[in-house]
């Protein structure tokens, strides 16, 4: 068993375009700024969708509790 | 990994105006005026929107444990 | 930060009108006789909205964990 | 800020008629017979009212995590 | 303020059949064997109903977190 | 008042079939291997049914926080 | 009682392919990387099932507190 991979992935990510799906089937997509030991997410050029449709949100804080799970879009 | 990142972006938002997405498809904006670590906020000039449909709030007092999103609207 | 902001609300509004959102999309008017550090509340004159309807509850204890939005009605 | 409103309440209501809403739209009325610090409450000749339905349920244990409002009824 | 209620409830009902009203709107009667603190039960001859069809469950064992009501059966 | 009686019950059904009610009308049906005291189980020649289709799981580990009930099939 | 079960199946089962139920009846297969006391696993190569629908994801963080059951897949 290793230490908390949460932090492990998130680490590798800053500055990355990541993909986020949430409780109530929304998704966020915007580049990993910085996080804390809580999930909570700081992200810059950020969009949600939700039924395929697109809303520019800009820069965002996302609170870590509402995360299901985090996919690294390269 | 750095300090709760809540409290960095709250703090640089006190006096300018948020957009916060609620569990539920609530959206709340207002004035951010103070805020505590339990991501509490206090918010003038507030305005409730559920499905594009604005209701004004004035002053309000917005529980954290309700938050999804906050997103600065500069 | 400041302390919790959420006893700092409710200390000023103490005898007069507030309007609370609960979640499953009640909301709660009344005067607010006293609070605890739960945001507990024990209002007066109460009465319950729901679909625009109103319902007279009278004095009410209403537990702080369903409690979304707090809005003084001055 | 005073101790814990929900036991001066409660105490106040021994031996007396409270009407309690509940998660999901329940009702529930009964003298309260006793309480403790969970406002677990134990309650004699309790009812249970939904969609204005009344169904006896004579003495009951009622789980206090489950309580959104209580209301006395003289 | 008394000592925690829900133990002296259920001191009080083993050997005797109980009705349990459980989040979800289910309903379970049966006699109560074995309790613990956390209010997790065990139950000799019980039935689950819903939407008043019985389907007979004979001994198990009840996790005390989906409980709303327990209401003794004499 | 005894031990938790979730241990006592889970004991003496290892190597058993049992048959376990989730949240979400979810039910699981298999032989209880292990389990631990957050009422995690590993279940082998496990089937889970929904609205009467049985489909085949294997082995299978489940999460304790999502139990209902748990019923000894002999 | 053992230690928690856990950690034990998934410790076998990193570099296999297993299987998660999620709430919500979402479904997510793929190859077990790394995982943490909390549950929280790395997937590579996984796909997410939805009304038999596939979308792949590549590689994933999947936080622990959604999962219902995991099973492996060979």
């Amino acid at each position: 068993m290793s230490i908390d991979v949460t932090v492990q992935v998130l680490k590798e990510n800053v500055g990355k375009k990541i993909m986020i799906k949430l409780k109530g089937d929304k998704i966020v997509k915007g580049i990993l700024e910085k996080f804390d030991q809580h999930m909570n997410l700081i992200l810059s050029n950020a969009s949600e969708y939700k039924n395929n449709q697109e809303s520019k949100l800009g820069n965002l804080l996302l609170k870590g509790d509402n995360i299901i799970i985090i996919s690294p879009q390269e």
